[in-house]
C-alpha cells in the first residue's frame, strides 16, 4: 500500500475528488491548502493546514511533521504577484538557485518537482491516482464533429504542434481553417472569451487543447470541465477536442450534460507524431 | 511615367500619405474610398468616390471609367459582417468561384489580387510607391534593447517563425523568455491590450512584429505608428521590434518622439532564415 499522501490543493473541484478517493480506499492523507487558492468548503472537512505559496519552509515542515511520502498537486493555481508571494528563506533560496532569467512556467514547475524529489518525496500526477479522470479517445456525449469540424481539429493540431516546438501554447480556437486565437499565458478562459466576438459568419469554431510535448503533466495537466463547455458555448463554438490520455476531465457527467444541452461535441483525440 | 493610380482607401493616415505623394510628383490619381473605413476628412479633399466593400461591380466600373492602370490598397480595413457586406453580383461571383471553405485572410487577398490582375490592373504595394516608409534595420530613436530584450526579440522571432510555417501570426509579446501573448486574427491592438495585465514582475516585455513568410505584403504589410508605441507603453512593454524592409512606419517622427518620451526602443530586425 502506498504511503501517506500529501495533497497540495489549489482551486476548483479536483482536490475534492482526491479526498473522496482517499476516504473510499482508506488511504492516509493530509491536505496542504494553498491560501487564496483552495476552496475552504472542500479542504476544511479534511485533515489540512493552510499555507502561503511563498512559505516553502513551512510547507516542507508540514510534509515532515505529517510523515508524508507521496505528493500530488491538484487544482488551479493563480500565479501570485511578487507582493503576495512574500517568499520565506526556503523559497528565496529556491528562486536564487534557479535564477529567474528566462525560466518559463514549465521550467519553474520542473525545478520545484526536482527540489521535492531531492528531499525524498515522490511526486505523482493526479491522473495516476485517479486514472478514471483521463480523457479517452472518441466522443463524449451525443454530438460528433462533422467534416468541417474535423478539418478545424486537424488544423488546430498542426498549429499546436508547431508551437510546442518553441514551448508555447496548449490551446487554439479554429473556425473554418482560420485560427481565431492562440493561448499563451492568459489561460483557456481568456482565450474563449476573446474568441466570441471574433467569430466569423457560418459554422462556429472548435477549441483544440493538447498537452505540450515534454510538458510537466504531473503538476500541470490540461483540464476541462462543465465550465469549459459553458464558456465554449458562450463563444459560439461547435465543439472541443482534447488530448486522449493527457487531459483531466472533471465532472464528466455534468460536462456531457452541458455539452448535449448546448449542442457541442467533446472529443478525445491523439496528437500527430 | 506610371499611369493613373487608383488608391483604395481604408482607415488611418496611409491614404493621406499616398495622396500627398501624388500631388507632389504630379501623378494622376483617383481615390476609391471604402465606406465605413476611410476617413472623410482625408479622401474628400481629393478626387474620390465612396464604395461599399461588397459593391465589387461598382468598384470595377469606377476603375474603368477613371482609366486607372495601377492600384494600391492603403489603410486599415475592418472586416465587415456578412450583413454589412451585402455583396453585389460581381462580389457574389467572386466569392462563389473562390469557395468559402477554409480560405484564410491571406488566401482571400491573394484571390482578390489575382482577380484584379486578370482584369488587367497592376497591383502594387504601398512600400513600392513610398519606399521611405519602409522600416530600416537598426534602432529608431534614442533607446536600444539591452541583453534581456535582445533575448526576448530572438525568442519572439523563433516563435513567429514556427507559427509562419502553419500560416498563423504576425506578432507576439515576450517578457523574460515567456510568451505573454500570440496574435491570431484579433490584431496587434487587442494583443497589446490583453498583455498589460499579464505582465510579470521585473523588466517588461517586447512586441515582436514580423511579416509571415509568403504573406501577401502588397495589400497587408505590417504597419506601426505612434499609436502602436502608445499602446505598447500602456502595456508596460520596453520596446518594439519590427521587420526591416517589410514593415510600414507611419509618422516616423511622431513615433520616435512617443517612443523616446515613454522610454521605449523601436528596432528594425531581420528574420532568421
Amino acid at each position: 500500500m502506498a504511503g501517506k499522501l500529501g495533497i497540495v490543493a489549489g482551486g476548483g473541484r479536483l482536490p475534492q475528488l482526491l479526498i473522496d478517493s482517499c476516504l473510499e480506499t482508506g488511504r492516509d492523507f493530509f491536505v496542504l491548502a494553498l491560501k487564496g487558492q483552495a476552496d475552504p468548503q472542500i479542504v476544511e472537512k479534511a485533515p489540512h493546514e493552510w499555507v502561503r505559496i511563498g512559505a516553502a519552509g513551512r510547507g516542507f515542515a508540514i510534509l515532515r511533521e505529517q510523515g508524508i511520502e507521496e505528493l500530488v498537486m491538484a487544482g488551479r493555481v493563480r500565479r501570485p504577484s511578487l507582493m503576495d508571494l512574500r517568499p520565506d528563506i526556503r523559497a528565496v533560496t529556491f528562486f536564487a538557485r534557479l535564477g529567474l532569467k528566462g525560466v518559463g512556467d514549465d521550467g519553474l514547475l520542473r525545478a520545484l518537482i526536482r527540489e521535492l524529489e531531492e528531499e525524498g518525496y515522490r511526486v505523482v500526477g493526479i491522473d495516476e491516482l485517479l486514472p478514471a479522470l483521463r480523457a479517452e479517445e472518441g466522443v463524449l456525449g451525443g454530438r460528433r464533429p462533422d467534416e468541417q469540424a474535423e478539418a478545424d481539429i486537424a488544423r488546430g493540431k498542426a498549429v499546436l504542434s508547431a508551437l510546442a516546438r518553441v514551448d508555447v501554447g496548449q490551446a487554439v480556437v479554429v473556425q473554418q481553417g482560420i485560427v481565431l486565437g492562440v493561448e499563451a499565458v492568459e489561460g483557456t478562459d481568456a482565450l474563449l472569451q476573446r474568441c466570441g466576438p471574433l467569430k466569423r459568419d457560418g459554422p462556429g469554431g472548435v477549441l483544440v487543447k493538447l498537452s505540450k510535448q515534454g510538458q510537466e503533466t504531473r503538476v500541470d495537466m490540461p483540464t476541462v470541465g462543465p465550465d469549459t463547455v459553458r464558456q465554449a458555448a458562450n463563444a459560439r463554438l461547435r465543439g472541443i477536442a482534447v488530448e486522449a490520455g493527457a487531459t483531466i476531465v472533471v465532472d464528466a457527467d455534468e460536462l456531457v450534460e452541458a455539452a448535449d444541452r448546448a449542442g457541442l461535441f467533446v472529443i478525445g483525440v491523439t496528437q500527430d507524431t
